[in-house]
């Protein structure tokens, strides 16, 4: 039976690669598609949530847009990364998807509350406003959720401060609150995602699979890795948020380590960091992991396999 | 045109009376009455709540319970003060009105936006949780709202530290965010309410009024008394959370001034105190100000008029 | 018998005024004088330091120069109240005086182990570096000193930010070991010193004095009166540190409250706040107090006498 | 030409390898000895010293007792790694030694000043109150100093919490001055010492020598495996302190990288955490580098060689 989970992103490139990988992959039934500001405004990464939506033709799932802003922080983009519309590249099309009128807070609440427990995983792929406001305003998704995977943080490594990643710094108190809670959440951070290269190899047989969705990614790619060359040195780009559907879809892809997290709010050279301490076995109630090692090709694959099986779209 | 109001609430012994001033003045419209978890668990206050609509017949108004813990921080609650019910010291009658089935924050979002701009009026007298949300969640309240007037803070005065205030302290980071809105906020503090003591000549005007609601009240400030002579050494009991309310009624019950205001979250002497920047005049866009000197006779002739107003009631 | 003081300054407007004071009075017992950066860098405000011994021929005392930054922060200076020079107004003579050749850490720990116990009060009106590195040197101090009276901090009033004054502020950690040492410790802050302004008829006094010392400070106030208009409003400058030095003369020249005290080290909004708990009686070990109201008649009157007393001076 | 070292360290089983690698080393000669409070009270730290030079033979050598507590903080010892005595295990000698009258402050201070620029090399295996505060004294020797190699902090590594090591965390303002001056700086920290296990054959290496100081040295590190493995689950115990000397004698045995360090002061979680920023080149005015690999079998070459050049020992 495949997972049912609930995609919570800021679309951004590699949003969009997960939110591909999640309706094309078989082992996904994808519920619901939350948006959140984050790489850029919430307009602009909706906008993009929605022009994903008909590059795939992914229909009859509800889209919805939720917070604006961080809890207490004001607002940080990232447009160094992914340019001034959030997803810079292609072209995007048009969005004909009309959002859900609800709120993406109660979208997830109402989503994760209507089917059994225990069944729904979410993935946040983005600042984590919207999902420490739904565990806020009905607590019980907390144990009704089967788990938290999310793309954020590091344990070792940051690339909005020295220790801290944008998904976690951008909004502190959220990501506080959501890696405090009792729900099982494996942190699929810098550390993992940092080896999810998009090397030439991951961008020929991208290429290869030849259809618009295909080429639509290999855009993406391209101008993500010239993004990620000219503001952090890289050679290919990290293509962090799939890693976390990645996971969902087949946990072999990576190796993770139970180990105690909590994030940290007032340092001043670590604020927003993901403190997780190794330094003794994890405790039995310890309900937090992290990824720590890519299958690189196995990972690679699953989101070719998945561009394979959406096919040709008609735009 | 008496003002609309909606009142967010975790009664509480002052709080029941700032409800009973609200539901008897005539000066007071009151939309809404929401809780909040704070001076006691969110299932006690909701309780006391509908308890006080009970004891003073208030009826065909929303009630809605909210949030039961604060954002980031783990709940604190005020026993010591308001006793193991959260409202001891009278019987507190069996609740006939139900709840409404929306979460506060939803109520609070639904008033604001079903009203005309500029026309309803927020009274928080408990953390603020709920208003936090509510702004996170639909941002374009903050321009809607009339007012903000809340009891919480206090510019030179703490209760739950040397210099920070229960309703402030429980959620600096909801204060935080209530407090850095573009609202016009007026603070009502210790520095306000700590004048406004129920004396004995005020027990005496309540307790001449006769009715049951004034022996309901009478029997709150007995019990607030003495938990505050013993708590913190008062002669006789501050009854902070009906000052806000009294403020909305006649501003002349208390002088004020415009101040920016901030509240501070990183702390460690001063965690969740209400910075008050005296040093220069009020620059043009500020919108906080402090309440600074109440008079006391105008004050309880309010509350007292409002439980004649509502007179007797059968039990 | 008079009081034995050390005096640690950063001259300073108000800090010439301290010296002169402790120079003139019948009940000082001037040690030594010590310099710290402050008002302005340690060079000018050591300079200035032994200006001020020729102006008012203050011979026979050691003066030495101490720690030319903060602990722990970079160095903050007030030239928009004590101009370039950080004395300007007045023009300043040559120094004759040799600084003696120990560090003023050095020269306070020697001077405090040289006299009997409970003998000498240690007067800062200044940053604390050198207090704070003179008792973690030598810890005996604590116990030794009689007593310390320093200019600094507030507890409602803040002048270098909303809530901290200036001296704490530009080295909190200093302040914070100051503070929580067990000798008794006397704030006189600026609840107390924005009383203590040299209004017109204070002028005049000083004025009729008719020597050169009085000329000099009469000189001082003119600019430091017009320094505090500019930059933060006053009709009339608060000369602060001459107060600290009033009280060891004759305690009776204010009121002073014992209450708790501490600095804070970690606010966003309140950093260097010398935070006073005042919610109950001060325990029983309580050794830090607070000066409250000043009887600006007895204060001002200490002043021209001590300039009296020293007379006219060749230059 | 040896390297001329301060030694300033606080014994501790590790500081006793590190002081006899120090002195039986022909690449170092050992200008002083400076103690702290650290692993245990400054007395008894002292004591060990003084100890470690009768067992050693250490003599025409000043040994000077510093600090006896943090800056700012309130003093915390390891008893549950060094024991009662701070260095449990062996029996300890009656030191014969006498402490040099001057505070170790200004015993650093002297013997840089006394020396050639650029010819002196602290290295501090201690929390660092005594350095901070002699740079603070005598700003002079940031320049004079050629540089500070120091064991403590850790970049991905915490032993005190999850992210600080415990010779930072215990007094971390001291830190923060240490790692912001301009000196160069070599942080030898738990990355790079928790490599440095003294195996079962490295205790037969040290057993071989067959020297009262090797046995005194066999039976430290007895204690110390011990103490570890109850403690921290080690193995084998990580000798830390030595580290930091063996990379001054022959940098070769270790790898070291060039990265802007700097000491969190205000994190919850992350207090005294050394904050390394690996994200990008380092600067070129970049003056910290941290340790990275240790060459295991050079470095106990390197101890053993000193221990057999120290030769036997009348005690």
């Amino acid at each position: 039976m495949p997972h049912k989970i609930i995609l919570d992103c800021d679309p951004g490139h590699d949003d969009a690669v997960a939110l591909l990988l999640a309706h094309g992959s078989p082992e996904i039934d994808l519920l619901a598609v939350t948006t959140v500001v984050g790489n850029q405004t919430l307009e602009k990464v909706t906008r993009n949530a929605l022009a994903i939506a008909r590059v795939a033709n992914i229909t009859g799932i509800p889209f919805a847009a939720g917070c604006d802003r961080p809890l207490v922080r004001t607002i940080e983009n990232a447009p160094d990364i992914h340019g001034d519309s959030g997803m810079d590249g292609p072209e995007l099309p048009e969005p004909t998807l009309e959002l859900d009128s609800r709120h993406a807070v109660d979208l997830i609440i109402d989503t994760v509350m209507a089917h059994e427990p225990n069944t729904v995983t979410i993935v946040p792929t983005a600042g984590l406003t919207n999902i420490a406001m739904a565990v806020r305003k009905e607590p019980r998704i907390a144990e009704r959720v089967k788990e938290v995977v999310l793309m954020g943080g590091g344990y070792h490594v940051g690339n909005w401060s020295a220790v801290a990643e944008f998904n976690i710094k951008i909004d502190p108190e959220a990501a506080h609150i959501v890696f405090n809670e009792k729900w099982p959440l494996t942190m699929v951070g810098l550390d993992l995602t940092h080896q999810a290269l998009a090397t030439d190899e991951v961008a020929k047989r991208i290429a290869a699979v030849g259809t618009k969705p295909a080429r639509f990614v290999g855009e993406l790619l391209d101008f993500f890795g010239e993004a990620y060359k000219d503001a952090q040195g890289f050679d290919f780009p990290p293509v962090h948020d799939p890693c976390a559907v990645a996971y969902v879809i087949d946990p072999s892809v990576m190796t993770t380590r139970r180990v105690p997290l909590d994030v940290e709010l007032t340092g001043t050279l670590t604020l927003g960091m993901t403190v997780a301490d190794f330094r003794a076995p994890a405790p039995d109630d310890c309900n937090t992991s992290v990824a720590v090692d890519l299958d690189h090709q196995k990972f690679w694959d699953l989101v070719v396999d998945a561009l394979q099986r959406i096919g040709e779209v008609d735009l």
